[in-house]
């Protein structure tokens, strides 16, 4: 799994049922020090998540489809939580206000 | 899920049904900027998509034989939608007629 | 799925049916250039491409293995066509005789 | 399988059981010779890890749903041993106390 | 499927019978020059590969399952066969004694 950022929305017209209430988020990729690292994934939103946040993406179609409860869904990455608090080191690098 | 921009066409002959009456679409990846990122794929057409529109691209085989509604089938990406918008850090990068 | 081009063989003593009469090849990945990006994948040959051949390669597990028709097989890359033309922007960058 | 070593903890409200005993830890990817490669990933603890231990880690969501012995589970990453020895061309990379 | 060389071990406690009798082999990945490319994988032997050898290695849970025989196991990686003899651009690549 990885951390990315919530930074933008993709609309796009899919003749599937997985997403009539499901926004498809544009997540920048997170390294440990909390900085993009470049890279960038599309995620199905399960949590919710608003722009700006920082978020644990699962990139797995198996679990993805799980976690909204479809045994068939063309997805592949879903946004399964908000990230709350992540410690590296010893050092606070994601939290509630940062 | 990626997006891609489409750009060319690949003929090949496979024995399969589920490339009887779809074509197989050579997608340049875009990154959030919407430019090329120097990868690409290529992908099964599920959505009459044209050359130069951007693309949503799914890359998992199990969803991918879904999306064709096809059990098998020697395929893993699939393009599920036309991106109709796209917004990265409250700017359109992709919108009708760009 | 990717475009390769059969630039060699490997020979290996693998205890499972379904390399009994198959090739493994290995396959250089091409950009849609049609040249070399200095990747590379193994691949079963499920279709009797020659060195040199432009193929389209699947590498994903359990479309390879439908593909060869065997439920359990160790493999997960399959060479599922030759290409017999590949159209980027208006122009050929595969064609047979190129 | 990668090997990594432990550097950080995610916490994240997930709604699914998985999560309610195990960890989510953010652990740096490590080369052959111990050191990090830049890269990293987040994994469920099934063995009770520790900061600074070094961990096998499995990335794929069945063998991950398997190890915590769930059918439904929002994972892909799962540390499934703790590194008790490396030996890399006949040198301790990794050992006890070091 | 990619081909690597076995270049050490790993010892790690792992409660799972799959690892019983079976060796935890680390394989630096090498490219169609025979060297190595840079990265590697951890991969479970089948094989009863010895250090040193070039072997071939699927990296995919379900195909790495079947080779095991065993419909539970927390791997992904497995060294399917020891390669005998690589051709590339007509040229032996790997051959016995190389």
């Amino acid at each position: 799994m990885k951390i990315g950022r919530v930074v933008g929305t993709v609309v796009s017209t899919i003749n599937s049922p997985v997403f009539d209430n499901r926004k498809l988020l544009l997540c920048d990729l997170l390294g440990t020090d909390g900085r993009p690292t470049g890279g960038y994934t599309i995620a199905v939103d399960a949590v919710d998540a608003g722009a700006g946040e920082v978020v644990l993406i699962l990139d797995e179609g198996t679990g993805a489809r799980q976690i909204v409860q479809q045994r068939t869904a063309p997805i592949r990455a879903v946004i399964v939580g908000i990230v709350d608090e992540m410690v590296v080191d010893g050092a606070l690098v994601v939290a509630p206000g940062m």
